[in-house]
């Protein structure tokens, strides 16, 4: 079952990296087919960097980033080694999305459109600004060593939770942004004639929410969790670790079927040890 | 800390129910103050209906039913009962639904417009496929008692995903008509102009997220699982319960602060009977 559950993974592995790199192709055709293409020159084709580097970046490269630690085979890689691709995969992200920004921006100030005012608008904004601290407090927090193990313990589940959120308000947003470009450009024939490009354009949305459906699943199986380190997980100094918290989302019950009675017995031992750290980490998140 | 616990969780579940009925109140003033008032002629204001009984049954409705095992003040209610509510709210919510989905497909036929062109319609009718099928599956492998139970511990993580999942999309589907909607409808003054329309439908959109992000947080939260009945979880034969499998998308790790030396032992002994429920359960989700 073990080999089962590895082709399993595998299986929604490469459907993800397939559904998620289909999106990217999907917006890439989108703009230079239908939307005329791609330049840096204020017009619509600088504005069409916004929707390529906002699902390459902000859905594509983010989705990937929230899965890398549920690969099997970077297991026996260090937990900082992992963190910093993990952070690294974000920063790529974070840079796209920046220059996703400064495409629109430097869009509508050049035809005089008012910034910010639809609600894909606001839900974008508060989606970066998260993102952006979601970024600088994992790097204090989890990436340099120096934060506090109980500070870690208290973060993780926020961290987590927030990751998702944010990743799942990025879908929203990406969502009502196709929304609103349609109903704006397709005029002659209109969106509710059927035109090649409408029909296109829903079926990108379609491939955005199941790629964000198989990241979900992915990130949510317990069994696909990256194992806790032996020793090292309540009282490690450099470069640390809190796997004893980390998943908060995922439950420690499915993952002990080819665990030894000593296994289990040494978890119990563990888990007694680890009641204090849990405890400052619920009070925090309450 | 059990009593701040407690006290955390009231917290969280009052606002999720402040802003889940702040949104129901705005949709409502939406329509009776912006677009003309609620009625059932095929005009506009039959389509109102459309957006009102989406946002109380699909969202907020839907939203609870989610959070009800949550409730402490239920545990030591039967898991029937528990079950019979959350059915019972889901199928209030589908009730709902299916007028909201009258009322829009009147008014667009009486106004000879086509059914389902926008990604809003796609993604909408996807998510109400789905919830009617996690509705039907629901009852038939989890209410009704005749379900074997190695068949409940391989749909139960699924069942759990799928709704989460189903409510995320209803609220990007939302999210997505309320958009559609102010950029038909606000022409003069334009959308852009920051009308009053806009502003308050835009946090209309804000509070929905947030309920959303409310929901999601309680329904994570390991220590908020209705716990296992004793001696009941892996043997039951009427009404049978399931929770052994059931929080996929929590973690067991945090919820044994205040157990002592011998429940945890205990919880050893439950989780090595268990293991081949899960194993089935495991293998399926793959």
């Amino acid at each position: 079952t073990a080999m089962d559950g590895y082709r399993g993974f595998l299986g929604l592995l490469v459907s993800a990296l397939l559904v998620g790199f289909l999106s990217v192709i999907f917006t890439l055709i989108w703009v230079l087919h239908y939307r005329g293409g791609l330049g840096w020159d204020g017009t619509e084709l600088e504005f069409n960097w916004h929707p390529v580097l906002m699902v390459t970046g902000f859905i594509f490269i983010q989705g990937i980033a929230i899965i890398v630690y549920r690969l099997p085979w970077t297991w026996k890689c260090s937990k900082f080694l992992m963190k910093s691709i993990h952070a690294g995969l974000n920063t790529v992200a974070a840079i796209l999305v920046i220059i996703s920004l400064v495409a629109v921006f430097e869009n509508r100030n050049a035809r005089n459109i008012p910034h910010l005012y639809s609600l894909h608008g606001w839900v974008g904004l508060t989606a970066v600004i998260l993102y952006f601290l979601q970024l600088l407090l994992g790097f204090f927090i989890f990436l340099l060593p120096w934060a506090p193990l109980s500070l870690r313990a208290v973060f993780m589940p926020i961290h987590v939770y927030s990751g998702l959120l944010i990743f799942g308000t990025v879908i929203v947003t990406t969502l009502m942004g196709v929304t609103e470009k349609l109903f704006f450009v397709l005029k002659n024939p209109a969106y509710s004639t059927f035109p090649p490009e409408g029909v296109f354009t829903n079926t990108l949305g379609l491939l955005i929410l199941v790629f964000g459906a198989l990241i979900f699943w992915i990130v949510t199986r317990p069994q696909w969790k990256r194992p806790k380190e032996p020793n090292s997980t309540f009282l490690q100094t450099n470069g640390g670790t809190t796997e004893g918290v980390e998943g908060s989302m995922a439950t420690n019950s499915g993952n002990n079927m080819d665990k030894s009675d000593s296994e289990l017995n040494n978890e119990v031992a563990a888990r007694k040890r680890n009641l204090a750290l849990e405890e400052a980490g619920q009070r925090s998140t309450m």
